[in-house]
């Protein structure tokens, strides 16, 4: 038994069954995540950058081939189909080893949901956002997707612009209409956000006022939890821990923050939040809760290259997960109960700064992936590849995608 | 019909309806706001401050005489019998023409609640605090209260600190308790705040956290919300909404901040913020609701004379409900339906803008009080004359209050 | 005398005082205002929104024909030039009535800003950014604008991304060389944000980093304070204080905020501040401080009607500052003295509650303008006369102008 | 050559340099530290809390024997002599083997400073802290301390309650007469602060005011970090780059906070920040930067044992500035002059998760200081020896301390 291995079984760690977490572990990835993006002061356009969904599947493929772990790519319904949905993007996505993801319908873009979709003052613009998520809805029964994960841009940007009871109102009843749509094999994910582009009130602000939703739209609407959708100082471990023992929680769109929605990548800019939000999830899973949780990553960056800002994130997550399946839970445990909180903060900070290289190494060769994905991405050449294949025109693109 | 009678009619104001409204606005004064308090880094004592239960009395009977709309004094378990109820404090508060409201338990003082209070990892512990609340009930039914008002300090100051879920259902079992003991004529205000003292994690941190836990504990438990409890950004109003529409609103606790919760006299930093949340009420109130909403102030500031600040206090409140009660609602509906966003933000500013002095003059001497309760106050000279009966060493005071 | 000016005299105001400092508020608007904006999730086009460089003149010429105190427009160098510079824009603006205001070279749309303008690592890209901001100190003196306005995006993502100093430095170098070669006449103004587009950190972040390389660059640089570039909880007026004390003011940029750099209209939010910042500059232009300011709107809202918006901004500016020429500066300054902190605070309330209509009317007329240019915009038809005029293709418009 | 070596050698590290600067490192410890504290909403006591000047040198000293680079404790005048200073302290210290550091005026609890110190309206006021101040300093003659360490809590907690102008430059007055009064071989270290105890305005509330009154004062003026004193998404490691370019920062208040100044333990709650933070200075140390920082301790924690909590957190410290030290700077310069930012990030990283434990080991064998204090002292027996010798009652503490 090598080395890592003693100290991990010192530590009280059951190495099993940390590798069964490891190896249940998916992350899915955004077909958007590929594209060219930006902020609202202009974006710069990578040469690699994907500009068809093809390309996308390319790239969430080449993912998966380095890491192992991200066998799905979410699709946006509008950048990804904007002429229509395509019925063979599944068997291209099988082509390429991927399953399509997550739907995301699109409720922001169009002129006319300058006043709202769902919360629309106008009857018929509410039917209209409906109407596009069951065609959403109909995608995904056709590509087998089990997710259908939405974001209300709904919100105001001046106080009195609208009556907000009455907006909550026109929301509940479209939901209601919508998981009533879905198949018994569909959940939908609702995300809240506390601001942007609404910038006085957003209707679906915060997780409670995503999970009264979700409570009135029945058991299959749960919470999505967006790492960068939170008031400076919200503890979002706490969140993760409240919706998980609701069961209310859905799960994550990963990314990054140190101001607003940042959209950086995940656990760039504060790994042990990340770590503490893995190990509440470790503790319920310990404690034999194994309700599915998806997780996907939602990120805009702008300046680091795509494939690979996506790998890395992909392997950051991983590795804080790693971290968080190795805290030594039984002494974690007993300094909770003994009051002794230097002893349990220890706990967590041992396995944080825990080396989860030879652990992840030894998953990831069996796996068959390389030992550092990231590495072997660098040194492949394919960015390259892929950027001379891509050379035509950028500019050609439409919209934010 | 005097000028601004005109005025208003004009502006489609019914004014026999805001008469009725400012009428019913009722506001309670805490007991300990009329104590010396401070910050952790000391307090400032004041001359008048009053040191015992009847000072308290005194001084909250001084702000109704003054201001006609502060019938009853909030008062704090610990703080105000802290060698025990006595049963006379109801006769006393009548001879000064005050009655008892809201009954505060505390659990965050005593030693023992180091770790919490109903979140304690120690069984005793936590049915010690359950037999405070329910003698907090008892003083609450022999003074005719009709609110128990729970704000609960716990909350975790390090990572790993204690397991957040359990905590969670332990607070629930306790509450479950304590609504189950109180008469049917109580009602259950459940506080929420995102830190201090647990500056890691608090148990009771949002208005999410709240209302569910109140949904679980049943209808006589109800969210209270003190406008200083929020992270920055967070729009106040909207939470109103949401919880007058969840019929989950109790009450407030009134103080104003800039920070964190600075705990500031009322409508004192952002007195616009102050107005859109009365105008969800007023709207509220426009279309029928007239669930019962315990308005009260909760404040320490630590520099103003402290007779001044509440009186002051009270008629900002009574001003910026006023203001809101004079929105042109037919206006405001008829730009919100037509998406016209800029009149019905002009329609608020109007109200907000709008001169009241006449309205509450009229107001004020219909009940019988100084027209100007602030002005009368400074005039009257009995800060001086408090001052001068209290001159008894106010370091004999205990702890915070 | 009518009873608003015996009011006022009772007040402590010299109405004279006040009617000159009125007079002399000039308020500049940006010529982005005028046109289709948004945020990075998409832009709602306006059938009114102005397409040219002459669109955008016209509109700002109707808000000064309306209020009488914007005679002047910022413009923005990539945006209303992006074919280069035309020599007769100068008579066009003057044709309306107009005076061209700050120049704003653009120093972050160019792709190859990707990591930075003045502190970007590569000196070729570097130079680039010096020439653009002396190519636009030229186009100043054609015009005979009197404002360089920088604002530098400058900025990283991402922990180690750059070496914070040595960016620093490249930006002081660059300022010395853009501040020498400006005539005698231009004051360069300095603005600092605290993220976004960069999200890990800004070069020039805070008034602290503006300030000091507004003392490095010499006299002639100043610091801009945006009203909406700040985090959360920031005590801008007291900013605005310090600056005026070290003669470093040099003017603002007025839009408000809720959460982040949101750019709604000047006031919206959160009236009271705004009072309180004109309150810091009454003061100082009480104190006989005559230092100039420029005032500049720069929003970017993107719902409300444009040009409405603009009349609404520049008479809410306007009405805020009156607001504050009111307040009653002897008995102010005797409160403070006393530490009565009751008083000083009612006598701000006092303004700012007062009502300044019939003072503006007054103002108004004697400028020849309506007494309610928002009303009088919107019964003119003008909006909608300009809609049909600029029917053609909004989508001609290239990139975020 | 051990593993380890070879690992660091490979990524570039220069390990003497490393021992070096982690031999150079010296973290000064509070006396207030050691006593009880506690929240405004009260303290919780702890057996083995420190109850006179005696037990904290006792404790200090203890925090020394067990990390080796603690040897100075820093102290409140007020607090720890607050009959008078005790001119034997100095050899007191120095028979426990450690020295007196910084020494800390309290310009904040007494009641006439109610209004502010340093800014107080009353010249009377003003003159009598800056009397204490020179008083503090010749504290600091006598017991060879190299810093006046100064906090000023002036501010204000209503709109309009002082005029910031004239505050402002009471304290520059103040600056000026207190630099004068220090010998040649002390620094006055200014620390800001944002908010608490004032909650509208604070005098010196950011770094830059802190600056420009530093500049002011002159070369021995330099500003204190408090990595607590900030509002929230502030990037402080930016700032240091700042200061220490400007040659302006003087030192730091180590604590940690999710929240406000919440004062919990050094790199508890975000322990990349620190890392980041560190990582400037090692920035600045390798290229030749060697002017003097104090890092000092200031935490406030409630909760955790007080030894253990001083124990940990200088441990904390020097474990993330180990790490700072071993980050691969050419490779870090090369990823950053080519843009290269993901691999920028990753130099960082790698040194962030590195295993420093065999170094410090190594560092703390050559010391001849346990390997593991923190675990030493829980087996050691000396807190629950300390709590016995110190039964006295707590409760005749005075004040805060």
């Amino acid at each position: 038994m090598s080395d890592w291995k003693h100290r991990l079984a010192d530590d009280g760690v059951d190495l099993n069954w940390v590798r069964r977490q490891l190896g249940a572990l998916q992350i899915e990835t955004p077909s958007w995540g590929y594209a060219n993006t930006g902020t609202r002061f202009g974006k710069f356009l990578q040469a690699s950058a994907a500009l068809t969904l093809e390309h996308k599947i390319q790239d969430a493929s080449e993912v998966h081939r380095l890491t192992g772990i991200a066998p799905r790519m979410a699709v946006h319904v509008l950048w990804d189909f904007p002429e229509g949905f395509d019925p063979h993007v599944g068997e291209l996505a099988e082509q390429h080893g991927l399953k399509i993801g997550a739907i995301n319908p699109n409720l922001f873009q169009d002129q006319l949901y300058k006043l709202g979709s769902f919360a629309n003052p106008d009857p018929a613009i509410r039917k209209r956002a409906v109407r596009h998520c069951l065609a959403s809805i109909e995608i995904g029964e056709q590509v087998g997707s089990s997710h259908l994960s939405l974001w209300l841009a709904d919100g105001t940007n001046y106080p009195g612009q609208d009556d907000l009871v009455r907006r909550k109102r026109f929301i509940a009843e479209a939901l209601a209409e919508v998981t009533l749509a879905m198949p018994d094999t569909m959940t939908l994910l609702l995300e809240y956000k506390p601001f942007e582009p609404g910038f006085y009130h957003t209707d679906v602000s915060e997780w409670g006022a995503a999970a009264l939703f979700c409570r009135a739209a029945g058991d299959r609407a749960k919470v999505l939890v967006d790492t960068g959708h939170h008031l400076p100082g919200t503890n979002v471990e706490h969140i993760v821990a409240i919706l998980l023992d609701e069961a209310l929680l859905g799960g994550f769109h990963f990314n990054d923050r140190k101001y607003a929605d940042d959209d950086l990548t995940a656990g760039s800019i504060n790994p042990y939040q990340l770590f503490l939000i893995f190990e509440q999830i470790a503790t319920a899973r310990a404690g034999g809760i194994d309700a599915p949780i998806a997780y996907m990553i939602d990120q805009s960056h702008n300046v680091k290259p795509k494939l690979e800002a996506m790998v890395q994130s992909v392997t950051n997550i991983q590795e804080l997960y790693a971290k968080a399946l190795l805290v030594n839970r039984q002494k974690l445990h007993a300094a909770q109960g003994a009051g002794d909180i230097v002893a349990a903060e220890e706990t967590l900070r041992r396995a944080f700064f825990a080396d989860t290289t030879p652990l992840l190494e030894e998953v990831r060769e069996q796996m068959g992936v390389p030992v550092d994905p990231l590495d072997s991405l660098r040194r492949s050449g394919i960015v390259e590849k892929r950027a001379a294949q891509r050379k035509a025109d950028q500019s050609a693109q439409a919209g934010f995608a």
